[in-house]
C-alpha cells in the first residue's frame, strides 16, 4: 500500500501536496500499527507461555507415569513393588495431566490465530473459556496428589496410616517432582487466563 | 440534556423540525439502552451466581469445620475421637476455603458496581482476575480432601492404609459433604468467570 501510494506521489502530484498529505497518513498507518502491535505482543507471549505451559504439563505426565520402583529384597512370596497405579489418584492425575497437555496441544494453533488476525474475539474468549476447565482440572489433579503425597512422606498418626516413604524413597521423589511440575503447569494457565482477560479488555 | 432539548425545541422551531429529530434521538435512546440492559443482565445473573457461591463455600466451611465425631466407647487410657484438625489436608481445606468465602463477600460490592455502571471495565477485569485464582484456591482444597475422603472410604491394600470409616461414619459423611459443597461452589466460580469474560467481549 504505501509503495504504490508513494509511486503515485512520485508520478504527478504537486510536491506540496504530497508534503501535506504524508504526514497524516503516517501517524494514521502509525498509530493502527500502535494498537495491533500491542496485542499482537500479548498474542506472542500467550504463545510462548502456552509452550511452556505444555512442556510443564508434559513433564508431569511423563514423570508420574514411568514412576514406579522394585525394592532390592524379596520374600519368598512377593516383591515389594511400587507404581503409580497403585494408588488411585495418581491414576487420575495421569489421566488429568494428560487431558491437559493434549488440550494445551491443541490451542496453540489457536494461539497462532490471536498472533496473525489480533481482531478475531471468538478464538480469544475460546482460549479464556478453555483455560479456565484446564486450570480446574490441572490444580484438582495436583491438589489431590499433593494431598496423598505429603500421606506418603508423614504418615498421619491419628488415622493409623503410615509413611511409606521410608521404604520406597525413589518413588516419593519423583511423585513429589510430578506435583511440583503440575503446579508450574497451573502458574502458566493462571497467567495465560489473565493476559487473554486483558487482551479482551483492549477490544 | 433531553429534557433542554424538548424545551428549545418547544421555544422557537418548526413542527416539522421537531416531528424530524424527535424519532431519531428516540431510536439512540432506545439503542443505548438495549445494550446497556445487555451488560447489565450479565453483571445481575453474575451477582445472582456469586450469593450462591457464597452459600456454597460457607456451607463448606462449616461443615469442615464442625466436623467431629467422638466414638460411644472407650478404654481406660484414651477415648476414640475424629475431629477435623487431626488431618492436615482437611485443616487447609477449612483455612481455603474460609478464604474463598471471605473474598467472594468482599467481591459482592464490585459485583454491584458493574451493575450500577456496566461500562467500568476495571471492576469487570479485577473480578475475573480475582474469581481465577479464587477458583484454583477452592479447587485445590476440594481435590486435596477429596483424595483423602476416598481413601478414608476405600483404605489403600498397597499403602497398607486402612479405611477408617467403618468406625468413623458420621465423620466420614460430613467431611464428604463438605467437599461436595465445594465442588459446587467451583462450578459456580466457573460460571462466574466464563460470565466476566463474555461481558468483556462486548466492550
Amino acid at each position: 500500500m504505501e509503495k504504490s501510494e508513494a509511486a503515485a506521489v512520485e508520478m504527478g502530484n504537486t510536491s506540496r501536496e504530497s508534503k501535506g498529505k504524508a504526514p497524516l497518513l503516517a501517524a494514521a498507518v502509525h498509530h493502527n500499527r500502535a494498537a495491533g502491535g500491542q496485542k499482537r505482543g500479548a498474542a506472542v507471549f500467550d504463545l510462548i507461555l502456552r509452550v511452556c505451559a505444555v512442556a510443564a504439563a508434559m513433564a508431569a505426565t511423563v514423570t508420574m507415569a514411568t514412576t514406579e520402583q522394585t525394592l532390592p529384597f524379596f520374600t519368598q512370596f512377593f516383591q515389594f513393588q511400587a507404581s503409580y497405579d497403585d494408588l488411585p489418584t495418581f491414576t487420575f492425575f495421569v489421566i488429568a495431566m494428560a487431558v491437559v497437555t493434549g488440550y494445551l496441544i491443541l490451542s496453540v494453533p489457536f494461539s497462532i490465530v490471536c498472533i496473525a488476525r489480533p481482531a478475531v474475539i471468538g478464538a480469544r474468549l475460546l482460549l479464556i473459556i478453555c483455560d479456565t476447565l484446564a486450570v480446574t482440572l490441572a490444580t484438582a489433579a495436583g491438589g489431590a496428589s499433593a494431598a496423598i503425597v505429603y500421606l506418603a512422606h508423614n504418615g498421619n498418626s491419628d488415622a493409623n496410616w503410615l509413611a511409606i516413604c521410608q521404604q520406597f524413597n525413589d518413588f516419593c521423589q519423583r511423585a513429589s517432582g510430578a506435583v511440583v511440575a503440575s503446579f508450574v503447569a497451573v502458574v502458566l494457565l493462571i497467567f495465560l487466563v489473565v493476559i487473554s482477560a486483558v487482551a479482551l479488555r483492549k477490544h
